[in-house]
C-alpha cells in the first residue's frame, strides 16, 4: 500500500506513522518528493485492518491499494475459466447457459408449458421463481415449497435442470432439495449472511449483481461464497440503477470482458431485469454473446397478462424460439457451444 | 390507473382489455383524444397485479399510476407525526435523536469510553455493531453475541439506551434480548425475510436507505416492517450511491422534508456513512437539522487508528462534544428539543 | 395530457383550470374516480408552456405527457431508417460505419501513418481532433486550422472522408472548410447555439451523447440540429457517468435498440471513450453491432505514449486490424454492409 | 505520480520507463515489494501529457496522481476566502449572496413586480434569463437583448445588481454591457471557448455545476477561468442527476465543505434547480446555510402559472419573504452577514 502523507505532517506523525506500519506487519520505505513524502508500505494489503488504519494515521492524505481486495475469485489465483455443471449443462469455458423460464412459478399448467417451450427452443437450464423478493408487501410472494415441487417436476418431465432463487437463509436447506442451482437476487447480493450459508452447499450458485454494485463489490461477494468453500459460482450481470428512465435499469455489459479480464469465474447476462422491455431483449441477448457472455437469462411466459410477478417484461415461447435461432449463429461466430 | 394505447389498436385490443379491466374490479372510463386513447381504470391501484397485468394488454403503450403504492407509511392514512419512543429517548415530532457511538464493538474498554464521553455530549442513543456487513470475508465480522452483551452493559451503566445491527433473521431473537432499538443496514433495506422478522418483533426499528433504493423503494419496505405489525420505525438517510468519487456517497439531504411531506415517520441523517469523511460530519450534521431531520447519527470512536471498522470516518470525543453544541444551536432555530 | 389533481382540489380551482385548459387550446375530459379526479387535457402536446403551465395549476398534483417531445427525430414522422451519407461512406440502413483514427491530429507523420492503416483495416471514415475540450485548460488544446488543414490532406492522400469536433459557433465556417463530417462532442450535446449553428450547414453531424443526458435528451437535441435544417445527423453513444468506476464511464449499449425503436437517425457507438480501457474495446465493439448499432467509433494510434491526448484508450493499429475482421463476421450475421 | 508495475513487466520496459520518466523532466524513485514493484515519478504532475503518457508506457499497470489537478482554483494556492463583488453585494468570506428572480425576464411588469418583492423581502442580487437554454427547440427561447435591457432597467429601478446567463461566446459581450454578473449555465460548464471568453472580461462570473460534474471537474471549469485572468468566480451547486425520480435532480449539498476546504472560492447553492419542488426549497435553503454555503440562489415568480420558464418550480414573493426570516436567523447562527 501507499501511504501519501500531508504537506504538513510532523516529525512525531513521521515516526508514529513507521511504527504502526511495522506493528501490522509490513515494511516502510520512504520516498520524499519535492512537494510530497510517500512511504510504501509493503506487506500483504490483505491484511485485516491494514487498510484501514493507515487511513486513521495522523498526517496521512490518502492510502492507495496496489493489489486487488479478492483471491480465490482472482485470475491470478486460477488462470483457467472456471466450467460450472448443473445436471447435464455447462456454463464458462466455451459453454454457454441458455436459462429461460417464468419471473415466478404460479401453476403446474402454465410452468410445464413454459418448460416444454423454451427446452424445444433450446434452453438448456429452467428458471422459475417460488419465493419471490418483491419491492410491496402486498405482491405476489411466491408460492414457497410448493412451487418448489412444481419447479422439480416441471425439470424432470421435460429432463432439463432447474435454477430458483433463495433469499433466506433458513430457506437454503429446503431449496436444495429441490433445485439443481440456487440463485442469489440482486437484492440480497450483500446478504453475507445468506452468502455463506450458500457457500456451505454443495450446489452451484448464480449470483446476481447488486443494483449499484461495483464489479468489485460483486467479486468481493462471490468471494464470500467461494471462502465458505463453494467453488461453483457464476456471476450474472442484470442491469444497475442509472438516471436513465426509459428502461427498468442500464444493461453494464462492458462489466462482462472486465470481469472475465480478472476473474475465471463465468458470467452470464440478463437482459430480460436489465431493460424491463421485451423489444430490446433479443438485441441485448445477441450483444451479450458478442461480448463474450458465458450465456443469456431470459424471462419466457406464455400468457404474459396473466403473470403473477414481472409479465410485462417476459418474452412469449416463439419469441424465445427467434431469439434462440439467433444465439446460434453468435455462438457459432464466438467459437461456444449451447450444450 | 390509466391506460394510454397505441396509436394503431384494434377494436379487438380494445374489446379485451375493457374486459380484463373488469375483471380485476376496476371501471374502465374511455377518453379519445387527436391522436390518442387513453382508458382510466377507476379503482384501487393496490390491488395485486392490476398494474402489471395493464402493462402486458396488447395495445396497451403505458399504464401510469395515480395513487401512491404504500399506505401504512402514507401520511394520507396517519396525519400526525410518529414519534418514536426508545428506552427515554423520543425521535421525531419535534424530538432529535442522537445516535453516536463506534462503528463496531470491539471490547470493553474502548466501549465504555465512548459511551461516557458522547452521553457526557448530550448524545441520547448509543449505536455500536456487534454482526458487521463487511464488504469482505477478511474483514473484521463482529464480536456477536458477546459484543451485544458489552453494548447492553454500556448502555446500562451510562444510562442510554442502545441500537445496533442485525442482518439475519436467526439473529432477531438473541438481538431483541440485549438491544433497545434494532437496526437495518443499508445492504438488508430490501431483505424482505428480515423486514417481515423485524416486524413481528416489539422493538423501535431504525431503517437505512439501501445504496441506490428511491425515496419510493425505502417507504415500501418500512411499509414491510408496518404491515408486519410494527409501528415504530425511524428511517435514515445515508447517502447513495453516484458517480461523485470525492466522498464514499451522495448524501440526499432533499429527501428529508421530500419523505417528511408524504409519511408521518421520522426521518434521520447519517453523514459517517454518507461522506465517509469526518471533515465534513459536522456541516451536514448542521444541514441535517436544518433541513428538517429528526436526528442525527454520527460514528464516534476514542482511537480510530485502531477501530477494526470504519475508523477513517469516526469522529474523536471532542470533535462530537463541539458537534452537539452547533446540533443544540440549530435545535433551538428549528424549535426542538434534545429529550 | 393528463391532469391528475389533489385530493383536496377546491370547486374554485377546478373552475380555473378547465379555463386555463381550454385557453392554451386543449379540450378537457373531465374523469372523477374513487380516489380522484383525473383531467385529460387533449391537443397538442408540443404547444410551447402547456405542460409547464398546467404543473402550476392550483389544485393540480402531476401532469403526465401522452405524446413523445420531438417531432422530426421521431420514427412516427420518418418511418424508414435514415442513410447518412459521407463522401463515399454510408451510415444507416444496412450499412455501418467504421470511424477510426487518433483522438487528436499531431503532426502529418503520425496521422499519415494512422491514416493509411486503419483504411488498410476497412475503416471508412477517419476521425482526428483539431479543437480538443479537455478538462484541464493545462492540457494540450489541440492544433486548430493546421491540425484540420493535416486532417483534410490525410483524408485526400488515402480516399477517405473525414470527420472532426467543433466546439465554437464562431469555428463552424471554418471546420466546414475543411471536414467531410461535423462532431459535436458529449460536452456540447446541450450548447444550443452551437446545435443551431450547425444544423445551418449542408454537413452530416455526428451528435454524440451526454455524459448525463437520457435518450430523450438527446433526441431533442438532434431536434434542434433537425429543426434548424440539417437532416444528416448520426447519433453516437459513448458512454454515461455512474458510480462504476473500474471503466471511465458506463457503455449504454441498451440505448441501441431504444433509440431505433424510436427514431429512424442511425446510431453508432463509441467504446474508446465509453470504457477508456483498450482491453475492452474489441468485446465492446462486437456487442454493438451485435445490438443492432451502425457503425463503431474506434480510437487509433501507432504510438500511444506519444500521443497528445488520450493514449491510455487508444488501439494500436495491428488491434485495429483484428478488430475489423471481427467486425466483418458480426456485419454478415446481422446482414449489414461496411460500404 | 506513482507507477504500479504489472507482475510481469519485462526489464526492457523498466529502462524504457525509467528513460521516459526522466525525458520528461521527472526523477524516478524506484520500490521493489513482495508482490509489486513500483515507480515514484517525482516532479510537476501538472506538467501536460505526464500522465497520459505514463498510463501508455508497457509494463505500467497503474499511474495514481498525488497532487491536485487544479492550481489557481486550490486554496494551497490562495489560502483566504475569497470575496467576491458584484455591484454593493459580497459573496463568500462570511458574506452571503441572496440571489432571487424569475428562470425568464418574459415583461417588464412581472420583472419589475418580483424585482421590488425580492429585494423588500433581503435579496441582494436579482436574476433573469434573457438567454434560455431550453431541452426543447419548441420552447420559449428568451427575449434576447430586450430581455437584457429589461434586466438592467429593473436592478437600477430597484438598486439591486443584476444576474444573467450567457450561453454563446458571441454574446458576451453584449450580455457584460447590461449585466453585473454573468452566469454560466450547468449545461455549459464545460464550453471551454465560453469559460475562455468569461474568462476575459471583467465581471465576477457565477459558475453553476454540470448535472454530472464531479467537485474536481467543477474546479477545473474555475480553472478555465481564473487561468484566463479573472479571480471573480462563484460557484454554484445545483444538483446533478441520479436514479431517484421524486427530484428533478440530486442537490450535493456535502459539496460545499467539500469544496470549500479544498478551494478558496465562494459556493452557492440554487435549491430551486436541484430539486424542481417549492414544497422542498424552504428546507433545502435552510440546510444550505447551515452547511456553510455563501449563498442561494432561488426562483421566484409572482404568477408561475403564467412564466414561459420552469414556473412549476418557482416561490411565490410571500413564500420568498418567509424564506428570507429563516435565512436571517441561520445567517446569525453561522456567523454570516446578508450585506
Amino acid at each position: 500500500m501507499i501511504l501519501v502523507l500531508r504537506p504538513d505532517y510532523t516529525p512525531e506523525q513521521f515516526e508514529h506513522l513507521l511504527e504502526r506500519i511495522r506493528e501490522l506487519g509490513f515494511t516502510p520505505h520512504v520516498s520524499k518528493g519535492q512537494s510530497r513524502t510517500i512511504v510504501g508500505a509493503i506487506g500483504d494489503e490483505n491484511e485485516p485492518q491494514a487498510e484501514e488504519t493507515f487511513n486513521c494515521l495522523p498526517g496521512v492524505e490518502q492510502v492507495l491499494r496496489i493489489q486487488k481486495p479478492f483471491k480465490l475469485a482472482s485470475r491470478d489465483f486460477h488462470r483457467a475459466d472456471t466450467v460450472v455443471t448443473v445436471g447435464k449443462t455447462k456454463i464458462g469455458g466455451g459453454f454457454l447457459g441458455m436459462i429461460a423460464g417464468p419471473c415466478a412459478v404460479e401453476n403446474v399448467e402454465y410452468l410445464d408449458d413454459i418448460a416444454r417451450h423454451v427446452k424445444a427452443s433450446g434452453a438448456n437450464l429452467l428458471r422459475g421463481g417460488a419465493f419471490k423478493p418483491r419491492t410491496s408487501p402486498y405482491s405476489f410472494q411466491g408460492l414457497g415449497e410448493q412451487g418448489l415441487q412444481m419447479l422439480r417436476a416441471a425439470g424432470d418431465k421435460h429432463d432439463i435442470p432447474v435454477v430458483t432463487e433463495v433469499m433466506d437463509p433458513r430457506q437454503v436447506d429446503m431449496v436444495c432439495r429441490y433445485a439443481d442451482m440456487l440463485q442469489i437476487g440482486a437484492r440480497n447480493m450483500q446478504n453475507f449472511d445468506l452468502l455463506k450459508e450458500v457457500g456451505q452447499t454443495k450446489k452451484p450458485i448464480l449470483l446476481k449483481r447488486g443494483m449499484s454494485a461495483t464489479v468489485k463489490d460483486l467479486l468481493m461477494s462471490a468471494e464470500y461464497i467461494l471462502s465458505s468453500g463453494n467453488s461453483q459460482v457464476v456471476l450474472c450481470e442484470r442491469g444497475v440503477r442509472s438516471f436513465e428512465d426509459s428502461t427498468r435499469n442500464m444493461l453494464d455489459l462492458a462489466c462482462v470482458p472486465n470481469i472475465k479480464g480478472q476473474s475465471h469465474l463465468p458470467v452470464i447476462v440478463d437482459p430480460s431485469h436489465a431493460t424491463g422491455r421485451p423489444d430490446l431483449i433479443p438485441a441485448m441477448s445477441r450483444a451479450a454473446v458478442a461480448a463474450g457472455a458465458d450465456g443469456v437469462h431470459v424471462e419466457v411466459h406464455c400468457c404474459p397478462e396473466k403473470a403473477l410477478s414481472d409479465g410485462p417484461q417476459a418474452l412469449l415461447p416463439n419469441q424465445y424460439e427467434t431469439l434462440m435461432k439467433d444465439m446460434r449463429k453468435l455462438a457459432e461466430v464466438m467459437g461456444k457451444t449451447i450444450a
